[in-house]
């Protein structure tokens, strides 16, 4: 019988700017056994992702804060090890959002079987995950990305960023790539980018201007900031502004910065637009489908940080913030 | 015969700010006889529109500028005094782009008959013109605003703002309007809006708040600004923010400032969308009809602030900005 002792990172204070160490406390407790109707999940992986930030925050975002005592909301991928639900078998793997811990009940809503012959489980995580159906909804639904469009995303080495460039190539779109320095950008050209732009040495507003010759027609936003401003003064007439995102925002004390340059979306008949994934959950299984034929194709990379040990959660959190990571982010929490 | 001699406001600066009467030049000239083919065109009224600021700018927008030395751009109302080309006969009264003068030739193209039984020939430049078309299109194509909707304006009580409102409750929609001062908002109450919020009194975005308990289905934005991030604030879930001007913006010498709320577009699954009347020309007759008719039947009720004499123009644009019209702003320029 494994050990089990659960624990969990709970949200001590809410953060102003970047987490503190003492915004979290570390627990530990004994796991209950599932009631009926319950399974017993042992988390196997935990997704650490930018909206993570959004959620330690009060009030109003598009779903509920964390709340303070309350084990730290993540998306997870996991084993049932034990289970008094009929849905459900020891040994089924499932996505859902068990959070930052070892081990969670679960009542078996907002579980979903996911098949570890079909990919790795880390990739239910990434790109045949939450991630990996960000970008394909942006893109394809948000975003309408067609071919021909030119299709330029932020962030672009990231976890949704990379993926977003490679369903608009496998959809015939030329995808441009921004991201932070030359690593990054030599890996969006691996993967298939048509260009990369560099914006810790490049002006982004020209060098979009030399690889958008007609313009923007969808702008995939990630990052908010002087880099969306940028975008914006580049859009093609009826240019879609995909809002994923705006971690360059996220940890301002100072109030969020506008974008000066919204009129753009006036003259150019452009619009942004906000999108949150879960709104299409009942679409998941058929792009995931897409995703994972895809990836098996070699169409589709996917790349993955891993990071071993629950205990690590506060700082890998921070490198994500701090654009440290290359490819999607996770906590590796349990031997598989 | 009538007196030919042709007088014209002629851009003579690119304004920085708000424009100053040195920035014009009012000159005198002969009128021309037309060509084979050309007309020429009486004037009668001179649209005052926001826009014009922007056709003053150097640089990119939705249309090429002014240059300098040119006649100012105008939406105008005229009359058909002499005609080579066999589309138009004399006493035509035609919608156009004149200019700011008394008399001008045209080949035809981008004039529209008129009918000045259907109408008085000032509303063609006011809810029967671009004005009511830009109402028109912008809430219920770009806005798709539908029953049971809260709509939302601001500069209600100018031109295309008192008719957004109208339409939204010709539509079945609850019109909230938000407008400068106690007389403008009685009027919005009076022609049928359900709320009218004066911002120079009030506390806007707590008056939202009160008014729209469901959230904004639709915000047309007319102003910009702080009404523009107030509005945002309080989005429903899938709301549309039309963006039709940003008059609080369009005379600043320092940059822009962009909506600080602009995330809420995320967490409201919302979208903000620009657009340019004139991209709906195919479709202007149709409206028309159905604005003429609204307009007969009392329910869509129309006002216009007419000022007489070309010699007012460069006083009468800088009331708009200031917010000193009830109604379409114009110049009546001839005796009708």
């Amino acid at each position: 019988m494994p050990d089990r002792t659960n624990r969990q990172f709970r949200l001590a204070a809410r953060p102003a700017g970047l987490p503190k160490p003492t915004d979290w406390e570390l627990t530990t407790e004994s796991v209950p056994a599932p009631r009926e109707g319950e399974v017993l999940i042992q988390v196997l992986y935990v997704s650490i992702d930018p909206a993570m930030r959004h959620w330690m925050n009060e009030g109003r975002s598009y779903t509920e804060p964390v709340q303070i005592g309350d084990v730290m909301r993540a998306g997870t991928v996991g084993c049932v090890i034990e289970s008094r639900n009929r849905n459900f078998r020891v040994g089924d793997c499932v996505v859902g959002g068990q959070g930052v811990q070892l081990f969670a009940i679960s009542s078996g809503r907002g579980l979903r079987k996911v098949d570890p012959a079909l990919a790795p489980l880390p990739a239910y995580l990434g790109g045949l995950g939450v991630t990996g159906l960000t970008a394909f909804f942006g893109l394809l639904e948000v975003g309408r990305a067609r071919a021909g469009d030119t299709v330029v995303v932020s962030a672009a080495a990231g976890a949704v960023g990379s993926v977003v460039g490679q369903l608009a190539k496998i959809g015939g779109a030329r995808a441009v790539g921004i991201a932070g320095g030359r690593d990054k950008c030599a890996y969006l050209l691996d993967i298939g980018f048509d260009a990369a732009i560099d914006y810790k040495s490049e002006n982004v507003e020209q060098a979009l201007d030399e690889h958008c010759p007609h313009g923007i027609d969808v702008y995939f936003d990630n990052v908010g900031g002087d880099i969306l401003d940028s975008a914006l003064a580049q859009l093609a007439r009826g240019a879609r502004v995909v809002l994923c995102g705006a971690i360059s925002q996220y940890n301002l004390t100072t109030a969020v910065r506008g974008p000066t340059n919204y009129l753009s979306l006036l003259f150019s008949r452009a619009r942004m637009e906000g999108f949150v994934t879960s709104d299409y959950k009942e679409r998941y299984e058929a792009a995931i489908q897409k995703l994972a034929r895809w990836r098996a194709e070699g169409r589709l990379q996917l790349r993955e940080d891993i990071v071993d040990g629950l205990e690590a959660f506060p700082e890998t959190l921070l490198r994500l913030f701090r654009g440290e990571n290359t490819g999607k982010l996770m906590l590796k929490v349990a031997e598989v």
